[in-house]
């Protein structure tokens, strides 16, 4: 069969390899789409040893079930499903509770991370990983596993501070941040500030519903102080899907004491937390600061109710397989649109 | 009235003063002990214009009921409480939850802070500011109010983590240190390990019931490590009463990926977070990070419940009023062990 | 002034009386709405004793501030306010946390319940009662402190298992379930069984956007079975305002294993908890029950932040005060449609 | 090899019948202990067709691994551990948090109840249902798997009520609430009122550090009242591990508004839970009731925990697999002490 393959470091090719059999309590499933993430890059990018090569991409599935392997139950050839992406050790403290995106034994890892991913026709996972997507679109389910996933567990992890009269702040309506609006409007009453320095993107939100937005520059602070009140006051949650440093210092002057930070976008800023009484904190006092990592299997079964009753929706763009590598030079770039969705 | 007050920044003077009535809803209070607090040190080093001046100091207070004013129910002469410090606005979304600590409104303020306290013969503080002691030492239930809220109150932040099998890292075994052992081992099942640079209180810390004691150094990190295990694995949970630079980064180096980190001592270092995916994150995945306020009206009750219990206990050094500016002295060179606490 | 009060068991009079004054710490108000509930009913039927008399019945009320009493800060003349009716200890571990829907000390009482009420032309509430609803119409704002209140706590109780993808099950859409409804759709994703014997609040529910309605009667548990599926799953929350016998058996008939049941109407049924092993059980396993009570200040807050903005709304029929007793007689025969308000 | 068979309903029988073996993910564990328990009784009296026959039973498992089968990672031969009973459908939204205990797919099923269990020289589990215990005692690790695991839940369940200060009455000192009086000690700060009919089950848990003890009969409502305070007030947490009408009715009237119930035994009693305005409850306003059922995973682990710390005793008394039927006979005439333990 065909797949994209990371061959070196920063090497990325079209290959045949042999179609891979499911072993005891794996399945087999034939690709339906694979979406294209950024965290990909970073793959690529990584130091030699990272990651094991060669190496088919891509952590993003949804498929149909071709075949089943010995010792599996409930998953037929021809059921549609979501692939959770994540293979914790599934023993420690953390997996034991469904947390294994804190799996206390396995260093991140995964399908497409540290095994083969679903850049290709097929691939092989553990029946565990597989959740049902009835007759959704499969180009729809792909970007639930991560680019739903990731946002929805960020507002779970906020979920106690998301009261009625409460304000959210969404910093980058792109990929992600774009699930975010949508799932705070699916699941929430709160207020919503959108953030970004592109107008399409704020569009975007308002289309969405959310309630304000704000062009990010260099009064963002004052733009949102504007609609959330002075210090100790502020936003209850900020959701940060970029990263920079701009946007860290942005969320940490706007949220209010005993709010809640979410670092989820990876641009390479710093958050200084520095914990003084003789001047003004650098995060409110009695504000947490976390930077979640993906999701759990639950929270994915969540993402994918909330898309069957219609209330997620991707913006996704299409490639074909022998396109991945163009596709990801494209997401480098900054010229993919919503999310870039590989159909094999 | 005798008080020791704070008549310009930096200027600390013991003064004769009219003694305070009790207003509509407010109690005058015969104050038996007050605690001599690192904060008061920052109180007074602060730039002219954050704390209002004259101001009597003093936020951890134990005393007598002398006088109730009009509308007060439930207090009469001769009861005996402690008084929980913090004024919150009672109105914000905090406050109705009892979360004071976390008012919307009003900046860190309350008795002592930004109106008169307790270093002196008596002090008026609203009704509801007060909890029932019974016959407790009043130099105990003093220290209970600060040195026992704060560190109670940052466990309950980490309680959902501190399940049996888990390890929590107690860094500083101070005033507040040394409650917080007694604390965890009262209301947990975890394993403490206990680390300080001084090896009497890594003594104190074994006696009180701490699992493993690690001296601090240049082999902190190592040393825990060897206790804890490898990343993702580490301490679930550590408390930081220094706050020191190199405690920061001992604490955020043996934290386990979704565990939590309570910084809860100033002494002026600052923790990065750095949300990136192509080189080691400076704090774990999923990992908390928070620097708690005090604490609330009811942890405040339960601390008190635990003394009561005979479950945690101060160690007290006490002084006259008039000696209070020496003892702030002796805080400040680091010669106080344990609490120092005023008896006017 | 004018009050109507109930002035032996079962008697219900329109007097005049001194217009009240304000204490220490509390508020004269205006009143401009008073819901009729049926608890005043179950308080004029209740036997000698259990409430004082006379008193002014009406604990669901909104209205303009006249005068504060001595020590009061934060309101003045022309503020408008709904008042949270429920005085607590204020002391206890539940008032501490701003539970005083669960005080330890004080059995259930308050404004209109074991002092007089708001069911005249002025009332006197201690200011901390008071939450500012802004330019909201008073007719409206009255029934959200209980119509809107008791669901809104009910959902709070069972919202950890309100996730995407489950089902609630709301029995009775009337003054309460009307605005359940509304509260589930506004603050969750779930999907919403409407039931009742009431074509017209069946119409209602599915108006307000009920995903499904079913006509109570012998073979509701079946027909809510052919929505939820067979044990041990099932709906995830049961909330019944009614509580007579029919509606509880349906209610423990339909919901999952490790569901909840909130019983909120008082209509007389028995719901029996029978833990046995070897026959059915008359409730699943791992099934909360709870009979919950009111709500909390900070609950009311988000209440009115709702209707705020816009997402829940009483369907009221209002009456000048002299038609108190009428009002009262017409919701004892079910025919009042909504919730009767009275406007003095 | 032998085992312990129900051939019939009411029919036991020691047989030789085929050693098993372990298919894809399964592992085939030699039997180091079982525990007897009533729920076995309950199994052996029910209607012919609730339970498969013939069928092994013994749910309560410790024991060392002998082989593991294809797909099996992480356990080899040698391996101490204990057994996890239940099997969930593992795809529901209830096994997805490693809720097995409340699968919303398979109805109350594990090993020993719908497969066959641990009464046997050996049994064939799921690799994911073990749990590594080290070289503790297998007749200490077999009852920690119900005996201890099923109070530890019900706990857990009440564990955010179970805060300093706080009284929670045991009733019912036999196998499981010896281990509940531990488990309070050992992770909580509450006062424990232990009840029992027996007073070598008082003095029991007096050695064990029950606070006080209160000798069951017509006055035990009397009795535990004068501890807890008179209502609205009383024991914030009540575990029934009887489940008679007696206890049932005892725990329903010293249960404190905003308590919390926990129906453990299965004595056959019905507890009526009746929301009405104008007469007593029968259960405070605010308290939950719940009947819990066995543990999760999670909580197994920290049993286990608690018992390799030395926090954890079972009393046990042993047979070997030949007297089992007499130990069950025992078992039902409460001949047995502590817990009984079959040793293969």
């Amino acid at each position: 069969m065909r797949a994209v393959r990371m061959t070196a470091p920063g090497v990325l090719e079209l290959a045949e390899v042999p179609t891979p059999e499911a072993g005891p309590g794996e399945v087999l499933l034939r690709v339906g789409a694979v979406g294209a993430c950024h965290s990909d890059l970073h793959i690529l990018d990584a130091a030699a040893g990272m990651f094991p090569t060669p190496m088919t991409l891509g952590h993003e599935i949804a498929g149909t079930v071709e075949a089943a392997g010995p010792g599996v139950d409930g998953w037929s050839s021809g059921d549609r499903a979501a692939v959770y992406g994540i293979i914790g050790c599934g023993r420690c403290r953390a997996c034991l509770r469904g947390e294994e995106n804190r799996c206390r034994v396995t260093p991140v890892g995964g399908i497409g991370l540290s095994r083969d991913g679903g850049l290709a026709e097929y691939v092989v996972v553990p029946a565990s990983r597989l959740l049902h997507v009835g007759d959704m679109d499969l180009t729809q389910a792909a970007p639930l596993t991560d680019a739903g996933l990731t946002p929805y567990h960020a507002v779970e992890l906020a979920r106690p501070r998301l009261r009625p009269g409460t304000t959210c702040v969404v910093i980058g309506i792109g990929g992600l941040g774009h699930m975010a609006v949508q799932i705070l409007l699916a699941t929430t009453a709160v207020r919503i500030v959108a953030v970004d320095t592109n107008v399409a993107a704020l569009d975007l939100a308002s289309r969405l519903g959310a309630h304000h937005v704000v062009q990010a520059g260099p009064d963002s602070v004052d733009k949102i102080r504007d609609l959330v009140g002075p210090p100790p006051d502020g936003a209850d949650v900020v959701l940060d899907f970029v990263g920079a440093q701009p946007t860290l210092d942005t969320a940490r002057q706007v949220v209010a004491t005993g709010g809640q930070l979410l670092l989820v976008g990876l641009a390479g800023g710093t958050l200084p937390v520095r914990p003084v009484a003789d001047e003004p904190p650098t995060v409110p006092l009695e504000t947490g600061v976390v930077v979640p990592f993906w999701g759990t299997r639950a929270e994915l079964q969540e993402v994918v109710a909330l898309a069957r009753d219609g209330r997620l929706h991707a913006d996704v763009q299409t490639f074909p397989l022998a396109e991945a590598p163009e596709a990801y030079e494209a997401l480098r770039r900054g010229d993919i649109h919503g999310r870039a969705v590989i159909v094999p």
